[in-house]
């Protein structure tokens, strides 16, 4: 409970490696989490290989923990074990459609973070690559996923070699609803905003970027309309690619 | 740690409530979970009131589960309340696209996933419902969710009135794959399923549904081609009606 209240991610990691009996371990204690009709449709690609990271390190607009970590995880939703073995036994298998994809994505994102819970518990620090998302092509390639299995997440783990200060996050009335969706007044907006906006470090990410406000950084910056629209397009091509959209 | 490893799904609650200020405090601690760009595009709507329950049991097919519960938690994908903030602020929001409809599940999953690592590990049991991306159209009607709000998984919570045995998991090998991802021929899928495939209650499974094998209960009767299929259609009409698809 302690390191989910103390929580950082870790970009920098010590030149340490990871025991594979202590990955796997924790691997398998993760199985542990919920999982749709426990068919398990999830996989995981353990990169420890420097060649292989730096192959990989381009989907991740070459964000430097890839190739520093000392071992890179990626997550796919994979309905394609589960298939071969109902071949496998007379069974016509039917996963190759967009409710599959999502209840796959689903059970990846739980065993994901169930793990992520169990390595910062025994100590190790992660960082997640939301980047996987935006070049599911590249990776599809280079781990050589086949029809049917999508990488959802990624993640950068290693021994911590930095501490950086725990950041902000909106406070509780923001997110929680009671009986049904509340909407957010003007006067909400800035009272939940209000003391994400006064931070000293997010005053100096306006300045840094020159501009007006904090969403500002957001909409024209970081997550801009155009980006989103055109990796939109290309995250549904590969969702087709790989057998998902059977239409 | 320990109540990772001792994990079951909970479908049977005492009736006794849980206080809000408890309810709070995890989900204050789940907030934690790593979050892209620190948006937190997620929200989650409490259900208490047994009139509530009701409506929404529909929507999960009235598993009983919804109306036993003293809560239930329905977890949203959200760019309402981050896109009302850029626009109270000068700036011009562009989220109502697929990257974001993902990126915002992501971080509404593990949202979830850290809230009932917490919740069980202070006692509580839980049931994942499945259904949510089934009939989503439902309960954003009930929830009244608007435009850029998407539930994407729902759980009923309380304490424990049942202690049911552990399932099976599969083997990790059937899971993890080193550098790139080595297919399955047909001798692996023997191996990886056979001890699934032996256990006492799934072959009783077998033969109280009258098939022949063990995946043919998943493909003609639990997940079958032609429910996945008329989903997965109701399912982006979904998603494109709360305005993730704008096109």
């Amino acid at each position: 409970m302690e390191s989910i209240k103390n929580r950082r991610t870790i970009r920098k990691y010590q030149q340490k490696d990871i025991p594979e009996e202590m990955l796997n371990e924790m691997l398998e204690i993760s199985f542990r989490a919920s999982t749709v009709g426990n068919m398990q449709s999830y996989s995981v690609i353990v990169t420890r290989d420097v060649e292989m990271k730096a192959k990989i390190s381009p989907a991740h607009f070459d964000q430097p923990m890839v190739n520093q970590a000392p071992v890179v995880l990626t997550f796919c939703a994979d309905f394609r074990r589960f298939s071969r073995w109902c071949e496998a036994r007379k069974a016509v298998p039917g996963y190759d459609n967009f409710q599959s994809f999502m209840n796959a994505a689903i059970d990846a994102l739980l065993f994901t973070q169930t793990f992520c819970t169990v390595a910062e518990e025994k100590g190790l620090g992660l960082c997640y690559l939301g980047t996987t998302t935006y070049n599911p092509k590249m990776i599809i390639d280079v781990l050589e996923l086949p029809k049917l299995v999508f990488p959802i997440t990624t993640i950068t783990l290693g021994y911590p070699d930095e501490s950086p200060e725990q950041v902000d996050r909106l406070p509780l009335e923001a997110i929680v609803h009671k009986e049904y969706y509340h909407d957010y007044t003007a006067s909400d907006i800035d009272s939940l905003y209000g003391n994400k906006e006064s931070l000293d470090a997010n005053k100096k990410f306006v300045e840094e970027n020159h501009k007006e406000t904090l969403a500002q950084v957001f909409t024209d910056i970081r997550y801009t309309k155009k980006v989103n629209e055109l990796t939109s397009e290309t995250l549904l091509q590969a969702i087709r690619y790989q057998g998902f959209l059977n239409e």
